[in-house]
């Protein structure tokens, strides 16, 4: 929707961000919105009573915990946005890849995508069928949680990486060998991929998700021209789609600051930026076209809030009161993250934070 | 030295382009030079055969087999430069810290630093007392390889993260929450590596190195107002240091995109750069103040001649022609890594490389 046709007096602050529209004195959105990524789950001492044992995709595909998990965050830090308590493996396994979430390892496959043969492993997704659990989550918390909900999906190259790797990996060797070495594979696996991305993001926004973000973490081990030629395509085509429904769209990854021109370039409304990069120089080399999101570093939330709340104040500071800014760590909240400490910043955000 | 009074007829081309000189036809240094990061070591067949068993710090210590695997990748591929066969651990490991190398693993603390009383396990470095074969095997080296040894030792944050972080480590939390937590001992212990860093490369300068390299490969992990308060100083005084012994200082790092400009500020004649920044955006943010070496992504030389050929060139394109380029990977050779792609790689930069 044309940020023109918004009305900014009603926009909650989090949707009024992501338009870069100035906040209105006296409004509900008048104040910097800030959630954390991975603000549910491992961090909290709620989560922890309700979790359980075994795989979390079983937690995501019960919808009376994931509701609950979903919230949590909402209710402790009084966060602007819920985020949908699911992972982005969860529709490659919901269509029968063959891929589990191991505690304390991540996503693994005992058969790694290695062949045209492995894209039989990849049907489409029936979202009502195959992730009916995900809009009932979804309708359960936008019906309690009083802020936006945020869905996402993963990125082409993220989910590829974990899907060729088999593992999580930190030199990304086996999906840069299949990448560069059969590139039409690569096309058609990312095509695929992308096509369930934009099957769940369209049932998550029907459900009831006001925004979405694409989380391509992984796809700043590329350098641009690879980007360009090998992932920005399927990112635009995911994007395009999102657009089409309305909702704005957030495109986030890690070490991705080569790369912030041309996420913005894909059809984001708002980038995700980490914290290596300043928001001021985010937003010279995005050209002022997109919001931004982020950018703490996840490590400040691990200490004291004496530190916090300068680190706060200085990422607040390199915004400059841009309206255009939610506040957000540049990356996930870590297990170590201290709870007390992320609601502090909350408060910070909201009480210093211009717009 | 100041470049003015090298005589550029007879610099090799290592050094040529560290001093940012341009080539001069019919000289031995008029080619762009390329080495590789861990050009010695695992990818190696004929590493294997002299390897053994056991911690590699041993055979950091044999220097019979020290040097005959130093001067293997020089024989094999003709690379402008030798690199020492060791590691950054080296030097805490010779003062008695108490840290291994474990093989598929990395380095490893049983009790790592984490208060004032761990740098009583940090003493002064007596170099030709605690590394005596480091001389030696330099010397050897040197008689033999017919190019230039580059010396290294680690940057301050890449070595305190091992020593905090107790392993090699993802997300840095523990390094960081002392960085952050308890800024005054962080800046003790950065003071006593880098006197241990000193130490070291005087020694490998006195023993025939031509050239060094200061390792802060995980300094990326930071961002730049962290990186100019905890680590700057530190590193701005070891390549204070060997400025003063007169020989070219290489600065790398790898996610180091946002801190290239610091990184050249530190005192470097070189900044290293990974694949994921143009070499063009690099000397952009160095404003052309130093040479710059890299940055073929590493996970090109496990694939395919084609790939490697058309990646090679995209660098050199890249490059355009710059006097101050230094060929190399953006990280080190890996396991997997094709050394006849690498000695592919050489003779290309070598016959289409222009300076």
């Amino acid at each position: 929707m044309p940020a023109s046709f918004l009305d900014a007096t009603t926009l909650p602050a989090l949707l009024r961000a992501a338009h870069q529209q100035p906040g209105i004195p006296g409004t509900p959105g008048n104040r910097v919105p800030v959630w954390f990524m991975r603000q549910a789950g491992r961090s909290l001492p709620e989560y922890k009573e309700v979790r359980g044992e075994g795989t979390i995709l079983n937690v995501i595909a019960d919808t009376d915990r994931a509701t609950e998990i979903t919230l949590q965050p909402v209710r402790r830090y009084g966060v602007d946005a819920a985020i949908l308590y699911s992972d982005i493996v969860t529709p490659v396994w919901a269509v029968g890849f063959g891929i589990d979430i191991t505690p304390g390892v991540g996503p693994e496959c005992e058969e790694p995508f290695s062949s045209a043969a492995d894209l039989q492993r990849l049907r489409p997704l029936e979202a009502s069928e195959d992730l009916p659990f995900q809009a009932e989550t979804i309708r359960n918390v936008v019906a309690q949680a009083g802020v936006p909900l945020i869905g996402f999906a993963g990125g082409p190259f993220t989910l590829a990486s974990y899907l060729v790797e088999g593992k999580p990996s930190r030199t990304y060797t086996k999906v840069k060998a299949l990448m560069f070495g059969q590139p039409d594979l690569w096309h058609k696996l990312s095509d695929v991929l992308a096509d369930i991305a934009i099957a769940t993001l369209t049932a998550q926004v029907e459900a009831g998700a006001s925004m979405v973000q694409l989380f391509d973490s992984w796809a700043g081990a590329l350098r641009p021209e690879h980007y360009t030629e090998y992932v920005l395509p399927h990112s635009t085509k995911i994007l395009a789609a999102m657009g089409e429904l309305g909702v704005p769209r957030t495109h986030f990854g890690i070490n991705s600051g080569e790369l912030l021109g041309l996420m913005a370039d894909a059809g984001a409304d708002v980038v995700g930026v980490d914290w290596r990069t300043p928001l001021s120089i985010a937003r010279a080399r995005t050209g002022g076209r997109v919001a931004l999101q982020g950018n703490l570093d996840p490590a400040i939330t691990t200490g004291t809030w004496a530190v916090a709340q300068t680190e706060t104040l200085r990422v607040l500071a390199d915004n400059d009161g841009h309206p255009g800014h939610i506040f957000n760590l540049g990356h996930g909240v870590m297990p170590e993250s201290d709870p007390g400490v992320l609601k502090q910043i909350v408060e910070l955000v909201h009480e210093e934070g211009s717009c």
